[in-house]
């Protein structure tokens, strides 16, 4: 008998080998018909899967996302039985879920699946769901298991690794067999509606050394109107996704042989990214910070006595050994650095608040999984600060950064934020830093801040880092989904652990407080994150090109346009002259294609009256204007950022 | 027997065992009096040292650059005999000759040596001088000669790795032994002029895994007027020393504990550098350059497959395993990078003279004797880029690019520099990049270019790089040597290597030319080499702070000054008030320390008259003008950048 405890608390016995099935028919068999798999000890099982030990369930039915799962993990088996009867030759990596449907891994000596072949593919797994076939789960030996998939290098690879004590779990559906414990639907008659999606590339086990497989996409649902609402999610996260608008405006490309998140900014990205440093290097120099430039490479021993090295090695890279006993390492952060700025000079209460910023290079070594074109990489320039303040300025200069961001998400015409500010846990105190009057006086410092300059926000007890209390701002990204894009952060501990001193009005030596801040992220991240806002319509100021001038005909015109052309270049604007032997409507529709704000065409009519014909972004209508309010309006364009009031 | 030859060709027999004082009497009783030692197969050996196998010999007289190093070898063995009877706890490391002197390195523990003993130390080295005390020169075995060096664990290692054929050659005065097989004076009386300099820290071996030991400077001359003009030049490169005036305008500093040659900039050093970025950055984006960023890492391949990993790699930092297989490496050029830029488009002939440009990263492992403050460092940023041109576009580049640079010189106020035209060796084509039409044809093209933008230059057959020709720009540097500050680089190879293509006119694939050019320099260098040429008296448009306001009476004229320190900054002036209670004198004085070209003084008279007292830096008398003249004075000097005319 096994003892199963059910999320209510209630346990019963069932004889050995009962199934998920039993379990839900003992509930109720309306509850057994909804079912389609359980979760046993936390692991996703068949729903015809014996029980074999003592455990707790749960029943998985269609309308929850472990429902969900277990359909795209059987859809991704019928997509390898329909892959493994038109293509005699192909092999097979994993199969799995992804956030939004399934995928298989594949590998066809005889060529590539091109996605014109989906309908061919598409057509054979609806046949296969027809046919009403089964899913077999068996529990073989190794041998067995091996003779099962016998010629396939990578399946034969999978079953090595998923032997336990012996067996090998493998799921079958018509010749196709699958290295998987999890769950499947039993019968495949239920995945009714699907859409295969992609091919993109992954490697072998995700390692850059290994082949690289083909992986084929797709997703599936339950209800039509899911699969609408995901095709149409999709949709819109295509329009705005930054890998795709980058790549339409060439902004930056990654190069996975040259090294998987190591993005190249292409110069229009770079014309964006070089305009956000210069904005936000001279917001910040204006607001009394010292911006420095420190070395991205630093004796291992700095970050040990940070704290790096103990608490955030898997995401560092490889120390770099000199050969003279030195180990240089990439920083993964930039703080460190900045205590060495701060640690130079002898520091005076005079001097505080110590405002030391920098655009940080820093390196984090990301799964490859996890990397996404300028959002997720492992080479990245921060907009970080960090703040020596005595304890009784926290509040003052925690306005003083609130202000600042207020400041900046205005410019960038950012609206849609709200913040958060985490507490430590008042039940678990010593989780914490060690220090109460520090924490109490300095939440209390935070939320008065807060409240004095009237944002709206909302409170997370227990969300707080070890080492101080902090304010995120969660920005709702172009999907619907929620980052963070700026922090403050408070820390007590660093102080201590470099022992950091100012001499007080009293001559004697105390501890400053640091704060952590970050404006406008990763150069990587918040321009991945503008080209969504935007769509890839940059403002003006932020445009890699802001001006397109078109000449109705060169012979007639393009004199007048060079003398525009020039003057523009001398106030500093990007402008270029579209001046190739093809239609004027061809080259007003191609620039349109680069979303440059300003476009220009010069003809009889405004060449006669000192004229230009001005066609905004967006806008349908052109409006002629003389070249001195042409001028005159761009300039107050760019001057006022993207704030659209 | 042993045969000698002589420079001059000629051969005689000596006596095994005979002396370079035999050889030199052989020729001359005159050569014998002015000679010191010998230099026997291209080693330094004593005057009396044996000859004992067939050799090249060239005796070494005082006036030469050896005799000089042998004076300082010798004095170096003098210092050491002083220090070992003044501190008999002391244990000895290396003592040698350096570039202008020599050195020894020591290690008190009952305390370090401080300048102030330099008195005492002198004088004792004066007794042994005038004593008559001879240099011995010991050939012993290993096991004397650790008996000798006993309980010094630095000379025993030494001796340790000395032995050559179970022998030790020492050289002993008094009760001091060092372990150098070199050449020195016989007699210490010929050591009557010389200066103990300086101590500094330096790793035993230079590693820096190994214990700090401490290194005492000084030099040695034969005659009086050498020693005075070597301390004046010293005095002049103190005075210039970009370490120094970095260190008192607090520019930047390097901490060996955290990196040997990865410099900190301050925010004085950071503004100054900020500064030089942007202005180079707008200066090539007006010129036709476009500027990316491009990642500091990438696989190993990229550098295997430019060739940098096969004939660069002693200067490279080791490559970081990252555990799935990958390589990556910290690049030691940014050649690679931009070639990537380059392909990742379909290149036309229309593309062409494609003007790629970075403020690129770079890594280089310069051993740690090398690294100098900002000048030689192992983290670096260049002023990179690199252009593809069809064949036929090299003249008109070449032109371009000096036209840049010349602009750029002229802006910077660089006036003292020659250029130098790279050729290849014509007596031997065959060690060159193998395409002949290709050198000829470009080789008379950047002569061309030089003569007809009437530039003076020399040329240097035989000095250019495998790859292609070059133009170099030759400064001076502040102490009167010479460095390359700016290069143009032809390369017919890099193309080759990665296979690069345009399409041509007539739609077929053709190899386009590199030429790699950097006009500024590295950031590092470029404000080391601007710091000693402007003493640290930046110009305006430079200068980390550019008006000091001091009121006369905080409490009468500070209102005025805040004022007048507004409308400044709003104008983006780097402006600052010393509003402390100090006398006015004292805090001019400390103004001009800093070396801010405007310090403006504000008393009655000048709030009376709406005026400001300016004293310019480096000028004695002060200069009342109205405030909006001192506004258009200081934006129109900053508008001229650093031009005298």
């Amino acid at each position: 008998m096994v003892k199963v405890k059910f999320p209510d608390g209630a346990i019963k016995e069932f004889e050995n080998g009962a199934t998920v099935e039993t379990v839900a028919q003992s509930i109720s068999t309306s509850l057994a018909k909804k079912a389609v798999a359980g979760r046993y000890n936390g692991q996703l099982i068949d729903f015809n899967a014996p029980l074999e030990a003592d455990g707790e369930i749960e029943i998985i039915t269609k309308d929850s996302e472990d429902g969900l799962k277990v359909l795209w993990q059987t859809a991704s088996l019928l997509l390898g039985a329909s892959l493994s009867d038109l293509y005699s030759e192909m092999k097979f990596g994993e199969g799995s879920v992804s956030e939004h449907g399934f995928f298989l891994d594949t590998d066809n000596a005889a060529g590539q699946v091109a996605e014109t072949e989906f309908e061919k593919i598409t057509q054979k797994m609806q046949e296969i769901v027809k046919s009403g076939a089964k899913v077999e789960r068996l529990v073989v030996d190794e041998k067995e298991a091996l003779a099962l998939v016998d010629g396939d290098a990578y399946r034969m690879e999978l079953v090595k690794e998923a032997v336990v004590s012996g067996k090998v779990i493998l799921h079958k559906l018509g010749n196709f067999v699958d290295v998987s414990a999890g769950a499947y639907l039993e019968k495949v008659s239920s995945i009714k509606i699907f859409k295969l999606l992609s091919v993109a590339g992954a490697y072998w086990k995700g390692a850059s050394s290994n082949p690289m497989l083909q992986r084929i996409y797709g997703t599936a649902f339950y209800k039509q109107k899911e699969l609408d609402a995901e095709l149409q999610r999709r949709q819109e996260a295509r329009e705005r996704d930054h890998r795709v608008i980058g790549n339409d405006l060439d902004l930056f490309f990654v190069d996975p042989k040259a090294g998987a998140g190591l993005p190249y900014w292409m110069p229009n990205g770079a014309t964006i990214r070089r305009t956000i440093e210069r904005y936000i290097i001279d917001k910040e120099v204006s607001r009394g910070y010292e911006h420095v430039y420190t070395p991205v490479l630093a004796n291992l021993d700095l970050y040990k006595q940070s704290g790096h090295w103990d608490h955030y090695r898997e995401d560092m890279f490889p120390p770099m050994d000199m050969g003279d006993g030195e180990l240089l390492e990439l920083r993964p952060m930039n703080c460190p650095s900045h205590i060495q700025i701060y640690n130079h000079h002898i520091r005076s209460y005079r001097d505080l608040p110590l405002r030391i910023a920098e655009l940080g290079m820093m390196h984090r070594y990301e799964k490859s999984g996890a990397l996404t074109g300028l959002s997720r990489v492992r080479e990245m320039t921060l907009n970080d600060g960090h703040t020596f303040v005595t304890p009784d300025q926290i509040e003052e200069e925690f306005k003083n950064t609130l202000q600042l961001m207020v400041s900046v998400y205005a410019d960038f015409d950012i609206t849609d934020y709200r913040f958060r500010l985490s507490y430590r846990d008042p039940k678990n105190t010593h989780k914490y830093f060690d220090d109460d009057e520090m924490w109490e006086k300095s939440q209390k410092m935070l939320k008065s801040a807060m409240d004095d300059l009237g944002l709206d926000y909302f409170e997370a007890e227990g969300e707080a880092a070890f080492y101080g209390p902090k304010l995120d701002v969660q920005t709702k990204t172009a999907l619907g989904g929620e980052e963070t894009l700026s922090t403050i952060q408070l820390d007590f501990l660093l102080p201590e652990k470099f022992d950091l001193h100012y001499i007080g009005a009293d001559g004697e030596e105390h501890r400053p407080v640091m704060i952590h801040r970050g404006i406008v992220s990763t150069m990587e991240r918040f321009t991945a994150y503008l080209t969504e806002m935007y769509k890839g319509a940059f403002p003006t100021w932020l445009s890699p090109k802001q001006v397109t001038i078109i000449p109705v005909k060169n012979e007639l015109h393009l004199a007048y346009c060079e003398e525009l052309r020039a003057r523009l270049a001398a106030a500093n604007v990007r402008v270029s002259i579209d001046d190739r032997n093809e239609k004027m409507g061809y080259k007003v529709r191609q620039a349109q294609v680069t979303k440059v704000p300003y476009i220009l065409v010069v003809g009889d009519q405004e060449v006669a009256s000192n004229e230009v014909a001005v066609r905004r972004y967006g806008e349908k209508k052109t409006v002629n204007v003389t070249k001195d309010e042409f001028v005159n309006e761009i300039l107050a364009d760019i001057a006022s950022y993207s704030r659209t009031n």
